[in-house]
């Protein structure tokens, strides 16, 4: 159970909306601002996107937001008009039970691609919900679990940080299952905060907090259709700004990797938490570049899952990744282990780095250049027989 | 065996070079053009390359090559300046053997990277290899299984075509395990012909064939330090030109095409070839972005290894692709199964297409686009559980 201090401001429920067979399985979450909040939102590159993500699109950044549904179990995408017109009720509905304008409200879904919405069920669930919503710790817990598909748990954040002469709390949960391509087809977080935050501030602390985590994580570099990051600030009086800005975005980004690193631990399968750390590039694109193509090539992947410190898939994997660099510039560690120096394989312990492999949960991988001062943290995970197992037979 | 006619004027060996513990394995092949030949290659688009790589890119394209050493088990990559002279070493071995100068002969390695070629039993293996050679089938099938890692066997093709009076033959053999980034590293392929043709366009004819051949197979993605395409062309007389020399590309595509759909084939793991057909695009460089990102998208692998028809999955692979389009230029078959028409799904028998998944190895994805002329035929496999297992446990 939760048992942070949440932001103030917020309620939220968590029930069953009738997508999951399951008459248990909680798949339909609300929550609710107590007064019009400025939002934002930061969503998927993929050029196929889910119809909650076209109608979010085109209702942010905003002044007046009340609050954000979301149903899990499907995706809503490649759904054509009928899946827009559906996307539209959800907010219809909820903004009916809540007496405020559809516009105020935002919506999200996560799942299969390609099927409708069963909405009957869906409408009496949002109804539902609403009698529900509560500010307490208990009923985020439900709404966290309301998003997850294959998640094997919920993932929430809580930070405060002193503004002023005032305390603000930003509090966030996510679902992952996988980032970039989960079997689920999405990621989703979303962070509330009682900080006084104008739309458009808001609007750059997210997308500079997706950057440096939800933008950091791969599973298998698969983008989805409905990948969204929203930002929520209910708190009254003059907006944030100056160094009080900047202190509000690093609590920010502060949460948004905590979900982040939890979305990249609890992947389909894996069995391994791994951080790539690439320094020493020419800028920090070209070490973000190196680091996403080593996260997602499967050699590197597999190699971690079988604890086999096969270092020339990672030197060979920064070397296809379209960053151009002589094999001298280049020096590896995996943990603590010196492997490769400036482009010379060094003698290693391959018993000691296998054990460091199989004995941690979280291990890490250090890539340094001497090419300039870019830069990256990256998180990942191992590819398992579990992730294959997971996927080969999802929609059947 | 091998039966067919090959292509004249070739001998070839396959032995064992000390490379992998068993003492039957062949693991070292030579093959020798009996005449000063043209040579051309292609090679990898990694940035990190082997040592083979750099010596022969240095050496081609040539008019006097006389022949190839091939070593398996290491790849001779990430070995610094040893690596370089070991590469240099092993062609001035064959050169002595064979009674001509180092730089006409080739070399190209596969295996793991990161560790120094065991030189001693190489240059033996190299000396007997001299000694073996022969122009008959059951040498080719060697030589053929000499270059094999985790292949399951050999890919071998040979194609004759007519130009002017007379008939010429191409003959290559291959090996792959998987493409860019096999288990061992590399994919490399190795054609031979009897016409006569002038280096400057024997290096034409190569970098087209392997454009629409092995650019055109991917098993995960992961770009090998080693991939090298060779071909020699040791005909007397006028090099082909005009219409001839058309005829002969026309052939060399077909030679490489049937190397590479059997490397695709026969990867790591994999249970079935799948044949990506992707046109109306506003040229073929976009409808070969989309059908590699379908081809390396390992939640489209699982799928299709699981029989689990989930089209919004290659849907959203192609949406991530970086080609811009709108749902609605995009239509998708499965075999002969039309499932999203238009951006719009259709109503299709779930259980036929996952039966067409289950009962065929050989099975068909084609996405249609209404933007231009622009095509691509791609091949790749499926992602298993055996792919994992086999990459999970290799140096160690």
């Amino acid at each position: 159970m939760i048992d942070w201090q949440l932001a103030r401001g917020y309620r939220y429920a968590g029930t069953h909306g009738g997508l999951h067979p399951e008459p248990q399985r909680l798949d339909l979450a609300l929550l609710v601002s107590d007064v019009p909040a400025a939002a934002a939102g930061v969503f998927t590159q993929n050029c196929v996107v889910a119809a909650p993500v076209h109608l979010c699109r085109e209702r942010l950044p905003r002044q007046d937001a009340r609050g954000i549904v979301i149903c899990s179990g499907n995706a809503n995408a490649c759904t054509g008009q009928r899946g827009l017109d559906d996307a539209r009720r959800m907010t219809a509905v909820a903004a009916e039970a809540l007496d405020c304008r559809p516009e105020q409200m935002l919506v999200c879904s996560t799942g299969v691609i390609g099927r409708h919405l069963p909405m009957p069920p869906i409408e009496k669930g949002i109804c539902a919900a609403a009698r529900e919503l509560d500010g307490r710790a208990a009923a985020l817990d439900r709404a966290a679990h309301a998003i997850l598909t294959t998640d094997t748990r919920i993932k929430v954040s809580t930070q405060r940080c002193r503004i002023g002469n005032a305390d603000v709390t930003l509090t966030g949960f996510a679902k992952g299952a996988a980032m970039m391509g989960p079997n689920m087809a999405t990621m989703l977080a979303f962070v509330v905060t009682d900080a006084a935050v104008a739309p458009q501030e808001l609007a750059t602390v997210a997308r500079r907090a997706a950057d440096r985590s939800f933008n950091s994580i791969s599973v298998e570099g698969h983008t989805s259709t409905n990948d969204t990051l929203l930002f929520l600030a209910n708190g009254a009086g003059k907006p944030l700004d100056g160094a009080d800005l900047v202190r509000f975005e690093s609590a920010a980004v502060g949460v948004c990797t905590d979900l982040a690193r939890a979305i990249a631990g609890d992947a389909e399968g894996a069995t391994h938490l791994v951080t790539i750390e690439v320094e020493g590039l020419r800028d920090d694109a070209e070490a973000r570049r190196v680091a996403r193509t080593v996260a997602n090539s499967p050699l590197v992947k597999t190699a971690l899952y079988g604890a086999d410190p096969n270092w020339g898939r990672i030197v060979s994997a920064a070397g296809y990744s379209g960053v151009n660099f002589e094999e001298e510039y280049l020096s590896l560690w995996l943990g603590d282990l010196l492997l490769y120096h400036a482009g010379t394989p060094q003698p290693f312990d391959a018993a000691a780095a296998s054990a460091y492999l199989r004995g941690n949960r979280e291990i890490q991988l250090r890539l340094r250049f001497t090419l300039g001062t870019g830069r990256c943290t990256f998180y990942t995970c191992d590819l398992t027989p579990e992730y294959v197992r997971l996927n080969a037979d999802y929609t059947t």
